[in-house]
């Protein structure tokens, strides 16, 4: 199974590609797609969707994994984020795949076993279960690897964005 | 010019097609989106996706206009409607028409020329401006030719949704 996971942003989408099999973890691929403040909004939005669309297409995802977004604050960054993870779903659904998704507890418990592990702590893990000299840079590299460890160590077929998710 | 507003929402999209020539407006299209609750959530944003690509696709909109977002509380439903607003934006950058964006108050004053109108009264002035019997029905079309009045009326080139939106 090959799964992609998705740290979404506008200004930094992180992902990261890993194969699962035999209860193995194997990294493919991760690293940012960055789009400049420079550039307009929407054009941001299609470098994003573009990016994702050719990640696919190398990699032939089996699913797209994300984390669920909480904001304790209405601010414009919250609400340009969730712009963008709805490009990463929506390019999700063009190519037919599924998408899971996990809160940030689901995440750091799959990881580490604790589900209020810290942020190095995470990383840390991520280097271990993926057999890497150092952790992965940048963070939302290492963060978009996290949700997809998270996907193939719960394998949780509820986690499905699905019926119910928003009604 | 043809103007293409949009109310985005995972549930109900709203959009309304007008033309704008010689300072008049013409209705050429209302309707909404919608989609079911029972349909998983990328589905739900691709078939938005989707009937926007086919209304630009018929209509050969000069521009997409959609509400800046405001959330007053963090809600599932506010990090929907969001995701929905970024299929939108991002559709309309994949057809290569730029985006305008305008606050709820700029609509207002652009369509009553009070910035604190009731929503009653923004639809009665959208049905006289189109010169339509009744009010459009639901309130997501009236909405979204409530945003494509705007623009028409104020042409603001400033509210292209460009650099600096999101830094």
């Amino acid at each position: 199974m090959i799964i992609l996971g998705i740290d979404p942003g506008y200004a930094i989408t992180g992902f990261g590609v890993i194969r699962y099999e035999n209860k193995r973890l194997q990294v493919l691929d991760y690293g940012i797609i960055k789009t400049d403040a420079t550039t307009p909004f929407p054009e941001r939005l299609l470098a994003i969707d573009q990016a994702l669309a050719e990640l696919n297409s190398r990699h032939r995802a089996d699913c797209f994994v994300v984390e669920e977004l909480f904001f304790s604050r209405n601010t414009t960054t919250a609400i340009g984020t969730a712009q963008a993870r709805g490009v990463a779903v929506v390019a999700a659904a063009r190519s037919g795949v599924p998408v899971y998704e996990y809160t940030p507890m689901q995440v750091k418990l799959a990881v580490t076993g604790y589900g209020k592990a810290e942020k190095k702590q995470i990383q840390e893990m991520v280097r271990v279960l993926l057999n890497l000299k150092k952790i992965p840079r940048p963070d939302d590299a290492a963060d978009a690897l996290a949700v997809a460890i998270c996907h193939a160590h719960s394998g949780d077929r509820n986690s499905r964005l699905a019926v119910g998710g928003y009604q």
